[in-house]
């Protein structure tokens, strides 16, 4: 596919949605010509929206992640997680009760703020575990792997309850070369070993970009999917989820997707994007 | 589980959700009791819509396949299908070109209602699949299986299109206690061959419920997805999509889950419906 | 990965496994040089045979398709095929009964060897199946796919038999750059509708290789491990099962594997052979 | 199907392979009635062997958690393990180098056996990998969860390396009802992180069975396989893995497979034991 230049492209939608780690940053900070490319979105009166599967944080303190680097127009409202849908989800499902979460406190603020009444996994005592109303995964921090995991597969043992799972990606890079394994891989295994359906939260799911969807037309965005652009470093949530949503999509190549190997992996999975671009550079 | 009265139930909700098979209607015709329940609700100004996989028939072909019954309230606004969103995503994505389509000329209205040239797996000349933009996979009839099942797989080596499945069911029932293979299985067994990711449309996948969602609040329904109950015979697709989606959700036991697998199909999914109704009945 | 050529290194073993095609043979017949490595095998009295994921023909036959091209020293002995382990299956397992089978007549005389009578599913009768003791899926034709494979699926729904899938591959190669079907996928197809376990025979299940080996030794070969060395072309079947039973391996790229994908599928797939050759030319 | 007493069939045998958890032990000790029923085979001159997904410990560790409990007979050369596969295949394909592994220094004992240098995945300097050969899941204790499952899948992704899985099983029973998440679990994850094919042993793998078979031949033992019979408590692995390899199959209600549960299992899953019993006590 012939690559063309992110500027040459943009300027014919509305809207765009952008995917984080990859596209806006990495483990290093924001990518190059990142600040300049928003200057750009504004000057042009185009919209944009983050979508990330990360339920570590909340929206307001991803939010303060880019308010940092001087992205001031990214303010809370411009970002949907994948803990949002967990939030919507609970608020809507799960009404009362306690529930127990794996991760950090931190991320344990969505489900605190829904005024229900959270519980580490590493805090649970499994002989007293019938006020549990639901287990959620959150981040891949917080608890002690061997000791809480297998808690959360006992538990799953005798309680029969709704298993949320609020970030679907398996691995996250750190630093350098180095990736670290995703509380979507944690829930995986505990999922195959108890043989249960859990609730999944985030790309390539559609609900994570109808949430989008939404928000951006209730803040007056528009409601033409075709003048929205997603753009994202993976083919398998990014590239996969905004085409099935209807929305044109462009492949960068700063993240997962490596230049050498962008051909390949669009012939071998069959997912297309509208566009490859080498990075969001204006 | 306990189980109850549909009745005692369905007063609470603005709008009811029901599968078509096995709830409403099996290969026999009308459940029991389905013309006064509809009654009812239409007596209470309970809103409701039908959400079915299938891609066989247009809507107003399904609706006509309720009014012949006296079911004359179920009218071709009534009916959501996963053909549907095969339609909006052709409509967005793939604007031009022909489509190659497995099903039968009938399942083909929907590829022709876009002006786009549809033509039969059956009638491709894989030496000539240069202007093939794209496969969509409609109905289990209409084609040789081992020919032209075949000819998908060596029109997917050939070309790198996108490949739309519009029924994800894998098997229906027919008479008595016989099962038909479904279109979804044939795609699967495609799929794993040339080892590409299909897009693929039906419940439980959240865009079928946000498709109905959308319709029922254009119609002037309630936008209180607490106000929605979803009915279906099936824990992991109408029960375990309903949930996701945050709706209630009630199991019926006259379709796939038998009333003495119930409890068992709920405790080994870890799928739990908000109520269990041995029927729609009223 | 150093490339090497066949004759340098097949020198330190005594006994050599081929897989057939890609390696010995293609659609065209027999690859070049293959005649003259034969009888460099026979010059040094290096042993060998042939394991092949194949039950559509008895061994008697496969052998055949060699000799036709003055490879006399093919005989029947030197064959191990898929379907001789589904064969050896049924002789300790299915002692007495009917069995249906997917498949041409000619893949069906593995069972009547077996003094068994074999039904062909295409005219088993699904309301007088009380005496089919089990299923067996042998080729891909010699039924009606669409009415046949059904009729596979309401048997087992009725049944609860054991079914042998003799041929786990998935597809094949036909004429030029196209492949066909084969009936391990639609064995799998039908697997994953009725939610059973299949018993399947076939690289790179260890039994193919275990079988072949007491092939040898029983007539004389190596017993050490270490001076077997397998040959194939394919790194999921050939090379995993070579490995993992403890063998030497040899990848060829005259068939599955392009050169130009060898080195980035070993890296892919973590899975490492001994040795990389062009061919096994000499 | 019709529950029969164990010594009415035991008879009909010259060999019994047995599982072990769940068959002939549990967490508190030996079940009722083995230390009679194993006087009753050694009267009739029946052969013995405990098959047993385990890797934690030598043949000679798991011989003497027997001979504890007074049964003598059962010395080390009556124990077949997955661990015992994995020394096998290690000695034939990793022949010098350093060895990673995961588990406890006791587990390690098989690798040091071969004369060859292991190293615990905690010790692992990932900046100086490169003299490291293999990876192999030996047991789920010895190591830090987070933080050195995490240090396999950066392994891996710097070092195209066999990685050896010598447990398959996915958890284990502890205490009363509750399990502990086993290795097989934690490779399962890995491999599904980095995308690779690792090399796995363990029932239901025919090479299990042939190592017993030849095991049990190699001492003096049946060649018969009619004369075989597989005793075990699980359906998927045990009953699965000797029917395939065309033993008799006895399956008991001690362990995995609840009394209640057994019907259902057998025609869910369609894997048929020749015989079911409520224990091994004769």
């Amino acid at each position: 596919m012939q690559k063309v230049n992110f500027k040459t492209i943009v300027d014919r939608y509305e809207t765009v949605f952008f995917d984080a780690f990859g596209v806006l940053k990495n483990h290093q900070g924001l990518l190059p010509g990142v600040l300049e490319m928003f200057q750009y979105l504004d000057e042009r009166k185009i919209d944009y929206y983050i979508l990330t599967n990360d339920a570590s944080r909340s929206p307001l303190l991803l939010a303060e992640s880019y308010q940092k680097y001087d992205l001031k127009q990214i303010t809370e409202d411009k970002i949907i997680s994948s803990g949002m849908l967990a939030t919507e989800y609970l608020k809507l499902k799960v009404a009362s009760g306690t529930l127990a979460y794996v991760g950090t406190e931190l991320s344990a603020h969505y489900l605190e703020d829904l005024g229900l009444h959270a519980i580490s996994i590493a805090d649970v005592d499994l002989t007293l575990s019938e006020d549990i109303g639901a287990l959620v995964f959150l981040d891949d921090e917080g608890f002690d792997w061997s000791n809480d995991v297998n808690k959360c597969v006992n538990l799953l043992r005798q309680r029969n309850i709704p298993v949320i799972v609020s970030n679907t990606d398996r691995s996250y890079p750190t630093s350098g070369k180095e990736v670290a394994i995703a509380v979507g891989a944690l829930a995986n295994m505990v999922e195959q070993i108890v043989g249960k359906k859990f609730i999944k939260f985030g790309k390539p799911d559609a609900q994570m970009f109808i949430f989008a969807y939404e928000h951006a037309v209730g803040q007056g965005g528009t409601v033409d999917k075709n003048k929205i652009l997603m753009v994202g470093d993976t083919l398998l949530t990014d590239i996969l989820g905004g085409n099935k949503f209807g929305l044109d999509t462009a492949l960068v190549l700063t993240g997962n997707t490596l230049p050498r190997d962008a051909d390949m992996g669009i012939k071998a999975l069959g997912i297309i994007p509208t566009h490859i671009c080498d990075s969001v550079a204006i």
